[in-house]
């Protein structure tokens, strides 16, 4: 049984998990949909159930082993009432997923149980072995899948085809692509999340490129930008801001970690105090130097967690309250948006492990003139 | 403004619209993360409003034309309390989309205004005439589709290369897919919903192929099942049953509008009372057919509808209380499915309008033998 799960259920019956994030994270099973509900797990602590539909039932049975299987629809455990699984295993106390649950299922199910919050967004913060491993997977692909991309960049080529070709190319991999590959030309490299479309590549124009492959359930993310043509000073200087702001937040991270290696006092290495690595101190070392060279303030946080979902915990935020620890594995992105003339972003993944912090995204950083 | 809101804003200040759908609907902005709130709209009987972040709101600026665009960030509307937009406006009394809020974000919500749940789940069951061309062309491509890929297998082909294949034919025509393909081979294909995998197509096996095509945010959805090799009787009476099913059903809805135009008594055509076409009768037609050729009960509804969402209302399934009219377009979509020996699946989708049921999916339903 999982630590965090065990300790919820200390003061509790059972836990209702309907994420369907945790739900892969705790079966390995991922073909349930992202906007349906289509499966709860209910987990007390003697017994795990699965609950979902015949749709489901004979492929979750053949691959998932630690859960007993009830296949009369994820829906009717809310509504079944008396004669409900969670009437028969006389649950009274039901820990449930206040941030995934809707309020209409919360109605349903309060009529017959007492429901208590139980936060499990960070129950995967922290990766095993087996999980960094697929993610620096996902992360080698990321990286060839760069190399093959660029070579695609031609005049008169659109975004859709470049952000087509690269998913072929994840795809023929063998792997998947962990979000639609956001890809933008000139201008709309602006936009933080610009939908490829139907702009043509033309000489003289940023392209920003950030896409991410999914390898056993884990994902990576990445995003480069280069410039199509000789880069012109203003770009260059929002480049070399850019690169120097993640440069700066990524050596951070090192130094809190090889400094705590010879036991040296962090006082003046870091903003955190008590011997820990706040992720918003973190965000605050490259938004501040943004700042510092006269660009406007960063419109995203600079970083967040990779795993099962491409955005997980830890925050790398202004707000966030995550402190950085062994196993976890997060994105460094800072960027700078200057609407009606483009936009650059650098991201790589740091995975904290052994006590040291390493990239494990390898594509070249240095500025790309094609 | 739209009729259905317009009259829910009778009683209500505003209605605060979450669901990613209805927010493609009303806004044609399709590019809001599926699984986190990136979004909400707000809609009063005076104003629209849009609340997103700096990560959007260039891009919705340039799009979204009949809303006033605040880029506070979604979350911010929830927490702000007495600063809010809701507080700004003075809402009081709100109407939320109760299936779709989670509990944290309600539960911030009704701390500063009284909630009223508003039911949108119905909002685009109806289409216009747009709605309608763009499923058509959808369907169109994945006749083509189904044409194109048919060629490609080959013994030895992987199923996930076949998906590939399939997503890679349908990106070149400038379309997405609007769900992953699910590509079963041999016994896979009794599960309904498989995940196309490593299985390699050998002779004399059963090919099942549920895919669908999404054209300016508009899905389709089509299956058919094939025999790779010579059919045996097994395969043979599944499918002719499975046909006759799919048939039955259709026939059934186009009676009850032919009988309609010429004024007949329907009492002998229709299980339904009061010259309505309920969804739940449909249903009944396939499946006790089934049930009487001898197979197990169906192990799904019949159909769904189809839009914006691949599984939206209509939904044609016993327990539905949904009644059929004119711009509804829903699948038809019965299945056998044999645990060790395989399943059957055909689905085309009807679209209902001019008083006539027509089928907007054109590929060949008769058994192929490759």
């Amino acid at each position: 049984m999982n630590p965090i799960l065990n300790n919820f259920l200390k003061k509790l019956d059972a836990i209702l998990i309907s994420s369907r994030s945790n739900i892969i994270y705790l079966t390995t099973y991922p073909n349930f949909s992202e906007t349906e509900r289509e499966c709860f797990l209910l987990i007390t602590r003697s017994k795990q159930y699965l609950i979902t539909d015949k749709r489901y039932s004979e492929a979750v049975t053949q691959v998932v082993k630690n859960f007993e299987i009830k296949d009369s629809g994820a829906n009717k455990l809310l509504t079944a009432g008396r004669s409900s699984l969670l009437k028969n295993l006389r649950i009274t106390n039901l820990g449930i997923e206040e941030y995934d649950l809707t309020v209409s299922e919360y109605s349903k199910l309060k009529k017959f149980v007492k429901t208590k919050s139980v936060d499990l967004r960070n129950l995967r913060i922290v990766k095993q072995k087996k999980e960094i491993e697929n993610i620096q997977k996902a992360c080698r692909l990321g990286d060839l899948a760069f190399e093959f991309i660029i070579k695609q960049l031609n005049p008169g080529v659109s975004e859709r085809e470049i952000a087509d070709k690269l998913e072929t190319f994840i795809n023929l991999k063998g792997a998947d692509i962990s979000f639609k590959p956001i890809i933008a030309f000139g201008k709309n490299s602006s936009i933080p999340h610009h939908m490829a479309g139907n702009s043509k590549l033309r000489k003289n124009q940023i392209v920003l490129l950030d896409f991410g492959v999914k390898v056993n359930n884990y994902c990576s993310d990445m995003s480069r930008t280069i410039f199509f043509g000789k880069a012109p000073n203003k770009f260059k200087k929002m480049y070399r801001t850019v690169l120097e702001a993640q440069t700066k937040a990524i050596e951070f991270i090192q130094s809190f970690y090889s400094s705590s290696e010879r036991g040296e006092s962090r006082s003046k290495l870091s903003i955190s105090s008590n011997s820990q690595l706040f992720a918003r101190d973190i965000d605050k070392i490259a938004r501040n130097y943004i700042i510092k060279q006269g660009f406007s303030n960063m419109i995203h946080s600079l970083g967040h967690g990779v795993g099962i979902e491409v955005h997980e915990a830890p925050h790398i935020s202004l707000k966030s309250k995550d402190k950085i620890s062994s196993g976890m594995i997060f994105s460094i992105e800072p960027g700078i948006y200057i609407p009606g003339f483009g936009g650059v972003r650098i991201e790589d993944l740091v995975v904290v492990q052994d006590n040291k912090a390493q990239l494990i995204s390898h594509s070249n950083r240095e500025i790309i003139e094609l």
